[in-house]
């Protein structure tokens, strides 16, 4: 009889609903889920690389390699061992990672004591090494794990998710392509927002208004202790060409000394380039694109310059193809840019120059390959990668355009399919 | 007569334009730099922290740490002796930095091998121990600091900042109500954003578009490793019955399983309840608030539990004195929400109630103090913390208020003065 009686409101409780309704809610407001075949997919990338660096087995404790392997973002960690199956270890909220992970074998961690007998209780035993991810693990939590398993040598394992995580799947190249379809309907407003009289931040504030409406999920993730990426980089005129804190040609002015990088208070004049430097991103995954806006008709100066960052684009993007060195397209357009007469300017200032012209991208902003300087080894298919030549005149402004890439059997795919015009209001 | 002869835009240099052109620029759109005055403060702080845990100098890398003891976030590290003078080393951008910093000695880093003789330059040895933020630092990065000093022994010193950031000076508190003044006028305007049909996730973009355009800096910091805090959090009616991984009473739907916390693609409802917990930072500096809103008259049952959390929320302010337990003030709020029928839906759903009803804010969301379990301690003068009692009916929604408060010397005051009556719409 009790089947019978509908759960009334008043007792639904949380397990209930997340069980009967979340799944149904999310996918009708855009959720999607990874499959099953797809994680395995990538648990096969990852054991191979541990096959590789000798480990047997795997702690994942930071966010996105967490999501990578298991699809879910609850606080958590998984234990993956290359004999044998995963153990998703939800602190909160169990029930919703439930849903939103298709791995097997999901269970509750209430503190970091349970983790030894949860993980002897699923594997029989504990492994002789762990990986563990020693370019972000804070040195307090490598300690708490060399306490509760003293018998356990710890391996870094960052590398194992550089590398696996390198080459996107069909599946993963989908999502980002649907980050590069926001960011183009992003674009396409941009010029019914844009208006003289706005400052820097009200322009990039409601860039962001509009992205989000489309389900932009606004934070762009790096791998990183420090570094923060945010997407309103709206720069005019002199903040333009402003370097600053981040390994980039130029970082704008920003809000304040605490946030010195991106949009500022300053009023956008017309005739000057706006650079705008936004990135999107879609259940984790990004893309990164540059375009350049004016009030009234740009400079020649500017013109000029922002014609060449396209013809270094373009280079680059011939040059793409499996195999091709990532160092050797880097320094031919070096070569390019001095051609063109920017040899000062290219990438930066005299003196702050910045040695790269692509990073890669994915759930982080930071990924493999580098398109730089030491970074000589070669493009594979499925690697994606933001392009960015940009040219910078201190006290002046900045002009650049940059697009997100994915390496294809024949070539390569824009996935950030904007107009690359100048966007003149 | 070189003096006399006007540097061309031509031939300008980013370092001569920084030294010309930077600090008027930027304070003509609203930079305030940190006086040497409020700096020394902080650095007497810190030092007396030191003492009490025997190290003899910090290496400063964590960013938050670093802009307190500095007052520029361009990317470096400070080397901090009790005994002597601090060093700034600068990697990127290094004239900016001279602007930003009052400290005397700032010179340039190119890469970490050039630490040990930077330091001993300026000291003229090496410490025997030195101090590094154990909390944040990731392990590469420690073995490389061992790598580099192997006869210094490294010691924990994340308490140090804990405990000298816990209490905020009169300048630093002036900060964060300049933060409150922002939330302020973004309250005030959100009654004309809010319209039926809106998605949470418009709604919430639209409200950090307002906050750009007073300046807010848009990213709340949190001390963690996986911890991500953003502003977009509205959450409207089932939404607010989710618990999500963060630790919350309720983290609403999100955009995708790689974004499960705040506002989703969902179309607010008449008559529900709209929950919008907005933080906004000012220089570094953030205050936290939520409020509540609402299509049409709200259910009774939402009203009642509304006003149970600002009899809660009064109570704590009640409550707040020099010298008051932090964990007793929490423990009367249960007994408080146990006498207005709320145990089981007060501070999260059955199984999944947090233990805390405020947290310390300043430059980051999870300072000292925590009004907790656990958190047997006194209040102190100059503490500032977010009082946030909320009631969560799963399937339903959720209602709090939420204040940023600083613990005055005849009790407190509010940072966050905004009209606590429901935004009917």
């Amino acid at each position: 009889m009790q089947g019978l009686v509908p759960v009334t409101r008043e007792k639904m409780n949380h397990e209930d609903w997340i069980k009967k309704e979340f799944r149904k809610l999310s996918q009708s407001l855009g959720f999607r889920y990874v499959p099953y075949e797809e994680i395995e997919h990538r648990l096969n990338r990852v054991k191979n690389g541990m096959i590789k660096q000798g480990i047997e087995a795997l702690l994942v404790v930071q966010k996105m390699d967490f999501y990578y392997l298991s699809g879910t973002t609850q606080d958590g960690l998984l234990f993956l061992p290359v004999e044998g199956k995963p153990l998703l270890m939800i602190k909160r909220e169990l029930e919703r990672a439930k849903v939103e992970s298709p791995l097997e074998g999901v269970v509750s961690i209430k503190s970091i004591r349970d983790l030894l007998s949860l993980i002897q209780n699923h594997w029989g035993r504990l492994p002789q090494n762990l990986g563990l991810e020693f370019d972000l693990l804070p040195v307090r939590d490598y300690f708490k794990f060399q306490e509760l398993f003293p018998s356990i040598h710890f391996i870094d394992s960052s590398i194992v998710f550089r590398e696996a995580r390198k080459i996107k799947s069909p599946f993963e190249i989908d999502w980002m392509r649907k980050a590069g379809e926001i960011g183009k309907k992003v674009y396409e407003e941009a010029t019914k927002i844009l208006k003289e009289g706005m400052t820097e931040i009200e322009f990039g504030g409601l860039l962001e208004a509009s992205a989000k409406r489309y389900g932009n999920e606004g934070l762009l993730r790096v791998r990183s202790l420090n570094y923060e990426a945010y997407t309103w980089h709206v720069l005019s005129g002199p903040t333009g060409g402003i370097v600053s804190q981040s390994d980039s040609p130029m970082g704008g002015l920003g809000l304040s000394p605490a946030f010195p990088v991106g949009a500022s208070l300053r009023v956008m004049k017309a005739h000057e380039p706006i650079l705008v430097d936004f990135g999107t991103c879609y259940h984790g995954y990004q893309a990164d694109e540059t375009r350049m806006f004016s009030i009234g008709k740009l400079k020649k100066k500017f013109i000029d310059a922002y014609k060449a960052c396209q013809e270094i684009h373009d280079a680059v993007l011939d040059g793409v193809r499996i195999g091709a060195d990532c160092e050797a397209i880097f320094l031919k357009t070096l070569r390019l840019a001095k051609k063109l007469g920017y040899k000062d300017s290219y990438l930066g200032p005299p003196g702050l120059q910045t040695r790269f012209i692509g990073h890669g991208i994915g759930l982080e902003l930071n990924e493999l390959p580098f398109i730089a300087q030491g970074q000589s080894y070669p493009l594979e298919e499925g690697m994606t990668f933001a392009v960015e030549p940009k040219i910078v005149f201190p006290g002046e402004g900045s002009v650049g355009v940059e697009n997100t890439v994915v390496v294809t059997r024949d070539g390569y795919e824009i996935l950030t399919p904007v107009d690359q015009d100048i966007f003149q209001v």
